[in-house]
């Protein structure tokens, strides 16, 4: 199994996890101690080893292709050099000045990789960066294209120009699936966010866009054969087939596979509404409203149905060139089916004696019509049965348990579950779920079936304005779960370079940190609207299901409040923590900060009260605000008592604990996130016990935090 | 000519023009009193009479369009609810809910309006708010699209719902011809950059969009019958045919004509790296990199190029259905016509002794071409001659006596030369030029051939990063020139309004606030860039010729840097100016406010001073930074004589002076903005006689700030 290597010379070793490669497995991993300049690569590469000295893009830089290579080598590397040259200033006038000198960069790839990329495409690649040159080598354009990603993260500008220290980077992905699943159904994306997505995609190594592109809700892709199902089932909001070809070509472009979703049999409301015929005999009269899972399904026995899914299938296969079809399967609950005399009698006639087992007939049928257009099938937990072959992949919404079991039944794999944006979980959370955990009871063989997993963005709470928050920077986090070591599980540092990239991410084109910000710019009808930033920068969303319930969203309902203008697991999750750890630990300076954070929250308070009370959209936000400056207050008073080193009273405690509870109940659908925090100073100050935190490489303990909002 | 009617009841009368339409003419224009609840219409309507009570969109709000019309109007009004929706909350919820009942809002067309929009279009609506319920009508889908905006800006919150004061309006525009023009070949812009700028010309209630897609430094218009002009020609930055339909449909759909621009027979670098066949003989090898007049012309003495013209104006003509086709025609200098001896020989058989009528040659040729493809002729100034025919508009970029030298010839003309948003000038003063000025020569016939103006945006300084910024909200002040009455000229007011619709601009998709601040981040690595928050808000781009000198910019030059990061005519300008004001009239608030101003430049000075000391895109701003903490610390002694009531000695007026004119000076491409007032408090603090601002309408004088400049 061999042995890890330490290697600490020349600059930004820190923090760095260094990985050796042998015979194919992943042999240890350790981070370093904390050095002056830390690289804040993201995803972390599974190899990596310090050189001495550093690379400097000045007036003499200049890259170039060399040896046989495609366009879309030639496009990236166009994008690449734009991206550095914003990054670092004067590349493209170097590249230009320095054109017939010898390339200070050079990419080669062995090829360009499969004409449609396939889930076994080699993703790999090299980087060597020495004082003199750097030289990225891939065997596919894929890999080169991974490779000038982490080129860009290299680049630092230090004494007036942009550098690379010398390193020797040997990549490869430990999970060969490493998906992002957009639902476009419940609120429809422009193309102009699929493309920013596939963008930020690429940025995090990701490689599959699973497009989930019907659902109840909204049916939205084109389809010439049946046309009502955009005429009549989309609001109008649809992908034209020439959109969806282009966005295809757009994440070819970036080495990211698009897997397109037609949910069936169930979640069909706007399938029926445009083609009731192949329909179990519920009456679709519009797209539902709400977002329930309303009782609609295709009639699996009717010929007609697998007629008409042969035609539009052959329609999607065409713009779809992707390997894997994604048939969706889902929550059927087959009550219209039972329902349904004649369907009844389909079932006992083949002696179907639950709805489950027509499902599978479903997909059984499916199995060929996907076949013939080329197509595997891929679906949710639920399509897993033991009459279906052995190649299909099944996505798990359920849980790793689920995700096992199939892997124990010889069933290729996929981990969702933990993946759920929706859920508003922290970076941690995600990052430390795992779809092959350390303590995995598979054996190698069935962890070979676990191909990697999916992010899922449902679209019952994101429009175009807040999607791109609710997505990143979080799905940084856990891309680097998919591509890095298992090993890697230091949870500080990656928060340290999840802060660095969210700025990359903005730089592409992404909106999570301005977005919000104008949102909250048109909650306050003002430029500056800084009481309404203070407290967004220390609440977060509530999750999907205090949302649903405390909302009662539908369709209907405008994502415009404060809630969708604050972002999950904000950076002052982390910072007030530490500042909260150095005052009990008596540091003085951090106290000034945290006094400085308080007395913000005071005088934010009654703005944002006075705001709340003359606007409907901020008004359930009266009893948060008010909280706020309760909270800044009591933070005031436990900062005094530890100054002057007097125990606070039990009393003064025990009533600052009590706030601190009736803080963590819902309210106004967004959630204070330092409140363990806050209560560990107000304990502290109290003479109890500290709970200190980051003893077991995690920032604060979850628990503590989940503990106070149960 | 009637006489202005007074009006003052019930809410928000303030500040708002009331304007009499007599037999087609303007009888009157006032201004009312500051009340509590100014309105922020803008463009200002031309007439607008207030009413008694409010009209609350509440949960029984329900809206709907009467009588016979077109799915644009449908289209144009699901737009309107959406962001109806976004602004007040619970409008599509209602609309459903109440659709049953009778409609609050009733919008009525007369009828479509033109298939393809002329500059004749009624573009006139009359919106009729009472406290029971609103009616709108208008002659066209393009009125009603105008009424919308306008509904959407009476609509503010208050008391927990939106609401709109008891109003009638009946307006027209003042012009016919509102353009705005977009150079996309220097840098090009994407398809989202056109409809986000699209989105913005409707709410301005802008009419044309003028789409210069040819010039030197690139081709930017796909055309299949002469492929290389993409092919070799625009870097791979174009447009497709389908991306150009797409957009002229999208303009139209929100009232909008589309005039496409090729900019001939100069400014023709790109046409002839493609087709060099058709120029006068210069060899053209590359897209040129610099922003000067490269010598490149066709040739008007070879058949060929008309055959060549004539196939593609045919072709451009079929995407572009606009009446007009902008020729370009500026800046042919010729030189390449007389040094080659074929054309050379050409025009002294034609008796051409010039190249002005070589190129007039050229235009009468173009003229039948035009002709036969539907299309009038459009140029800029140089095309006027008395050789062609009345019925072309000339666009004067070269001034008002320039464009009323033609009106008096009998040209139908459109003012661009004070509307070049590149010149970076202020707001104010672009708001104050006039196609036709109160004291015009013109008669009232010539007058009519004046059918408006444009804005002009050259791209040499934008990208897509940045385009919205210059563009935004400056252009609002211009737009109100154009469609507003012409004794409009209350320039705080129009600034007040300004800050309310930079806000809506923004919310429609533009980002002219987050875009700046995007890069303020980007320069500073950092989420919270404060520091260069703090300079940028007091300072504001160089001049076009400023940074071109200064930088020596070309294609190559990164669009990076703090000017890119800085905003034209920033609010702080008027802030601080009112500030100086109030203090030198004894208020101390004032001078409160004003002290944390200067101690806020204090400190940034030495944060930017240390992150331009690390970064090659901010050394240049060593100065600036050094400057404004100085002129912070000028400010901060200043208020201190000023409070003690103490004339500051002579010595150290003419020192803080020194410092004033210092700053002045170009330095780091950006120019503070508060200079004239920090001088007016120096000199009230040394006790000069001190000037006050605002006797004129204007905020402060735009001559002190000039004089300090030059």
């Amino acid at each position: 199994m061999g042995h890890p290597m330490f290697i600490d010379r020349g600059r930004g070793a820190a923090r760095i996890f260094f990985v050796m490669m042998s015979a194919g497995l992943l042999t240890g991993i350790c981070a370093f101690g904390q050095a002056s300049e830390p690289l804040h690569l993201m995803p972390l590469p599974s190899s990596l080893q310090m050189g001495s000295g550093e690379l400097a893009l000045d007036g003499k830089f200049h890259a170039a292709i060399e040896g046989a290579h495609d366009a879309r080598l030639d496009a990236a590397f166009d994008r690449f050099l734009a991206r550095l040259d914003r990054q670092c200033g004067g590349i493209r006038r170097a590249q230009q000045d320095a054109a017939a000198s010898a390339a200070v960069l050079t990419v080669r790839v062995a090829g360009p990789g499969g004409a449609v990329q396939s889930v076994d495409e080699d993703e790999s690649y090299k980087l060597t960066v020495t004082s003199a040159n750097a030289a990225l080598s891939a065997a596919t354009d894929v890999g080169a294209m991974h490779g000038m990603e982490t080129f860009l993260q290299l680049a630092e500008m230090k004494d007036g120009a942009c550098r690379l220290p010398a390193v020797t980077i040997d990549d490869t992905p430990r999970f060969r699936w490493r998906g992002f699943m957009l639902d476009v159904s419940r609120h429809f994306e422009p193309v102009d966010v699929i493309k920013r997505t596939l963008d930020g995609m690429a940025v995090a190594k990701l490689n599959v866009f699973h497009w989930h592109l019907s659902d109840d809700q909204g049916f939205r892709a084109e389809s010439r054969k049946y046309p009502r199902f955009t005429a009549v089932a989309s609001d109008g909001q649809y992908y034209t087939q020439d959109e969806m070809r282009a966005v295809v070509a757009y994440a070819r472009a970036r080495g990211i596979r698009v897997v397109p979703e037609f949910d069936m049999p169930g979640h069909t409301s706007s399938w029926l509404l445009a083609y009731p015929e192949i329909g179990a005999g519920e009456d679709i009269k519009a797209l539902p409203v709400g977002f329930g899972i309303p009782q609609a399904e295709l009639d699996p026995s009717n010929e007609k149905t697998f007629k008409f899914l042969d035609d539009f299938i052959g329609e999607m296969a065409a713009i779809f060139p992707d390997a894997y079809f994604h048939i969706g399967g889902d929550e059927t609950k087959g009550k219209g089916w039972v329902d349904n005399p004649r369907i009844a009698e389909f079932m006992k006639k083949k002696g179907f004696d639950t709805p489950e087992k027509l499902q599978t007939y479903f997909n059984t049928r499916l199995l060929p019509i996907l076949a013939k257009h080329g197509k595997k099938m891929m679906g949710w937990d639920e399509i897993l049965n033991p009459d279906l072959p052995r190649d299909i992949v099944v996505q798990s919404w359920r849980g790793e348990a689920s995700l096992a079991a199939g892997a124990q039944q010889g069933y290729v794999g996929l981990l969702s579950a933990p993946f759920y944006l929706d859920a508003q979980k922290t970076s941690e959370q995600m990052f430390l779920a795992d779809p092959i955990p350390a303590d995995t009871k598979l054996t190698p063989e069935q962890q070979k079936l676990i191909l990697g997993g999916e992010i899922c963005m449902w679209g019952e709470h994101i429009d175009a304005g807040t999607v791109d928050s609710r997505v990143w920077p979080r799905s940084m986090a856990i891309a680097e779960r998919f591509w890095s070591p298992q090993g890697d599980r230091d949870v500080a540092d990656m928060y340290r370079r999840l802060r660095v990239v969210s700025l990359e991410l903005e730089d592409v084109g992404l909106t999570h940190i301005i977005g919000p910000k104008r949102l909250r710019r048109n909650l306050a009808g003002s430029e500056t609207p800084e009481a309404l930033d203070v407290m967004a920068a220390v609440t977060e969303p509530a999750t999907f299901d205090q949302r649903y319930n405390g909302q009662h969203t539908d369709r209907l309902t405008s994502l415009d409040r404060m809630i969708d203008a604050v972002a999950p697991d904000p950076p002052a999750r982390q910072e007030i923590g530490r500042l909260v750890s150095a005052v009990l630990d008596g540091d003085r300076a951090a106290a000034m900060k945290l006094r400085a954070q308080f007395e913000s929250w005071q005088k934010a308070a009654p703005q944002i009260e006075a705001m709340a009370a003359g606007s409907a959209r901020l008004s359930d936000e009266t009893e948060r605000a008010r909280q706020l400056g309760e909270l800044g207050t009591a933070g005031l008073e436990a900062l005094a008592f530890l100054d002057v080193r007097v125990s606070a009273p039990a009393a003064w405690v025990d009533a600052r604990k009590a706030l601190i509870a009736d803080a963590a109940k819902p309210s106004g659908l967004v959630r204070f996130v330092f409140l363990p925090d806050l209560q560990r100073l107000v304990e502290g100050a109290g003479g109890a016990s500290i709970q200190r935190s980051g003893t077991k490489g995690t920032v604060f303990g979850t628990d503590q935090h989940l503990a106070i909002e149960q």
